[in-house]
């Protein structure tokens, strides 16, 4: 085959790209660090960013798209790495009820808490988990999320987590925005296995975990580990199953007491242990070693009014990667923005803004296992960006609450 | 003059009406509960609400404008009644440094704090602090705010406070959201008076407020008793002139410590004492007798690591009105929504849902006297209220954070 007189990718000498952006502030986000870019620009071809540097140095491209932002930051697309959003039902009366006075065990004998959400969510229908997920992601978008993982977990039987697992996939196909699938099923001991959790751990390893894997519904398997979900050995089984069929693995860990389940983790080589309000020093130390992320969730700390916040002086002494996620779940944490858990991080954990930023960007992307084609604003990255009309990147964290004016581009395109 | 065959509210024996709303459950707020009218209708008719009730004993109207709203709830628009939404600077950066571990001193010595805010105040335009304003006004009006009181405070000269004052009235003028404008001159004691508050407080009783009476700029006046700012000997003074002049007052009390400037509020009949944090049952039983409203300020609770809550057992006890706002502010509560207060008041305060949504509605109306008017949805009232497709009130506590989709209608338009 003859090479074309002019190759694609140029013209009269130049090199093509299909947009270029610049007229703001890069805050690349890169190695967990600001790393702004003043006064930048971005060629993007092919959904990825081709080319990034300061305006003055940016190459003579030939394009049929110029967005000039004139003035204001970039980020990266925000990337939601723990949530639950797929679920049945509504919880908010039962929220109402506690705050009443309704005692927790009157809640639990009318059928609330998390086992209303199972049975909500295996009696829903496929298109009813769908769309009322949906509704839950609207404002997470609106808010510059280009990447969210969902976690299946109230379903707790075979057939309702392989239609969670199904409703989340759906919503990728669908949903402008890439979303990433876990399978969650040990997150509870189902109602059906009360006393014989050893039995559902055996359903989950040798029938549901293999039937994920040939539909291709799973991205990770994630577990909970806690004296009120499975114990460490159980978990175990299922990273020992999870990672025999290829699958990389995730564990709640740490949140309610020490069982030294992110050392667990971290031993597994997980992407991430997540809640980490009672990880210890040597669970810092394995979870560096092994380059696990500690997804930390400053929604649920807040609304069960925590008061052991997660080490992050640890963290940052061992070079623990720090993610931040909304939790987005009906019993713990109803989040559905991820720039106030930038806040909350800062308020409640003592974070700094550069670390919580890095945590929905950078990090975020690195407890998906996404760390080489998102998070940051590099070359040859996914040109998933988000345009704002501040003056620094602080002011993100800064603002408490409300909706910020923002241009999303994602996969190289404004998102509407 | 001869009486027209049909007068201009009949038409063929019917009632006329601009408007007419239905299909939706109307929480109406109505004497600070829930009051739900289900499947109800509204009648509006010069931006006020002519009829109310069950769409089944819906009058037969004659009107141009039917809207079947197809499920969902309606509640008054959003009130937030104590705001300082107006002011220069930015104070984000500030904000990074102490989280950054830079010392409260090294910052003060560098400018920072409430100076760096009056500094800008004092040195920005009319137009620049108005743009600003705007900016940060959109989001809560976003999220169904109808309603909302500014205060000046950063001026702390006649010159300045006039010129907030100002911007203030021009926003009630150009933004489609009722503006109520306070006078907080007696804010911070102004550095040119320092160790001379009294002398400050001279200008603002002899000077300032007669000018902004003169001018019509402020519809209360309020002041911050505190052993930071003024002494309640100072704010009696205020208190006094203000009520010569004709103006309802309102008091910052109670934030951090206890001086019983609420008791010295309810003995001047003010329409709110605000914080409160450290109020006693003395006060509570002062503010029940003379109506003061108690408007409780979560996100600065929440944003200064506070651990006293406000005494809301005792508002309750002694029937105190609570209100809730955002209390936006560049320095301890940057807060751009409403409706995270709602939730913020219930997770950290325990108020109910229901006494929530009271103190942004009713109770939030009567912060403002302008009880007879707004903050309910009742016959006479302004035709201000929001329409959301949820399934129950208590969803408007239970999401933490984001954009939930509403329609507002603002003085019986729908508000794009
Ligand atoms: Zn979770
Ligand atoms: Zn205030």
């Amino acid at each position: 085959m003859a090479a074309p007189l002019h190759s694609e990718s140029s013209f009269e000498g130049k090199i093509h790209c299909d947009s270029l952006w610049f007229g703001a502030d890069l805050v690349t986000l890169r190695d967990g660090r600001y790393n702004i870019i003043e006064n930048g620009a971005m060629a993007v071809k092919d959904g990825k960013i081709l080319w990034i540097g300061p305006l003055s140095e940016c190459p003579d491209f030939s394009t049929g798209q110029r967005t000039d932002f004139g003035g204001g930051i970039v980020t990266p697309g925000f990337i939601d790495c723990h949530t639950h959003l797929v679920f049945g039902g509504d919880r908010s009366a039962e929220f109402e009820q506690r705050l009443n006075g309704v005692s927790y065990a009157d809640i639990a004998a009318q059928g609330g808490g998390i086992l209303s959400t199972v049975n909500a969510t295996r009696s829903a229908t496929h298109q009813q988990l769908l769309e009322q997920a949906e509704f839950r992601l609207r404002p997470l978008l609106a808010e510059g999320v280009t990447c969210i993982e969902i976690k299946s977990g109230y379903g707790l039987s075979e057939e309702s987590e392989l239609k969670m697992l199904r409703v989340i996939r759906q919503l990728g196909a669908t949903q402008p925005v890439e979303v990433t699938s876990t399978c969650l099923a040990a997150h509870a001991v189902p109602p059906e296995y009360k006393g014989k959790a050893d039995d559902y751990i055996d359903l989950i390893c040798e029938s549901l975990l293999p039937k994920v894997v040939e539909e291709g519904l799973a991205d990770a398997v994630d577990a909970f580990c806690e004296h009120l979900a499975f114990s460490p050995d159980q978990v175990e089984r299922v990273f020992n199953k999870a990672t025999a069929l290829g699958l990389p693995v995730k564990l709640h860990a740490e949140q309610l007491s020490s069982l030294h389940g992110s050392t667990l983790a971290a031993r597994h080589h997980a992407l991430s242990a997540d809640h980490l309000e009672y990880a210890t020093e040597t669970d810092a130390q394995a979870m560096a070693a092994s380059g696990t992320v500690a997804v930390l969730l400053p929604g649920a700390f807040y609304l069960l009014r925590e008061t052991q916040c997660p080490p992050v002086e640890l963290f940052r002494r061992y070079g623990v990667p720090m993610a931040l996620a909304s939790d987005a779940n009906p019993g713990t944490s109803p989040a559905l923005s991820l720039r106030l858990m930038l806040n909350m991080a800062c308020t409640l954990f003592r974070m700094t803004p550069e670390e919580a930023l890095a945590g929905i960007t950078c990090y975020g992307a690195k407890a998906l296992g996404l760390q080489d084609t998102h998070g940051t604003l590099e070359a040859n990255k996914v040109a998933d960006f988000v345009h704002w009309p501040l003056a620094r990147p602080a002011e993100l964290v800064y603002w408490l609450g409300g909706q910020l004016p923002c241009t999303v581009v994602y996969r190289g395109e404004i998102r509407l």
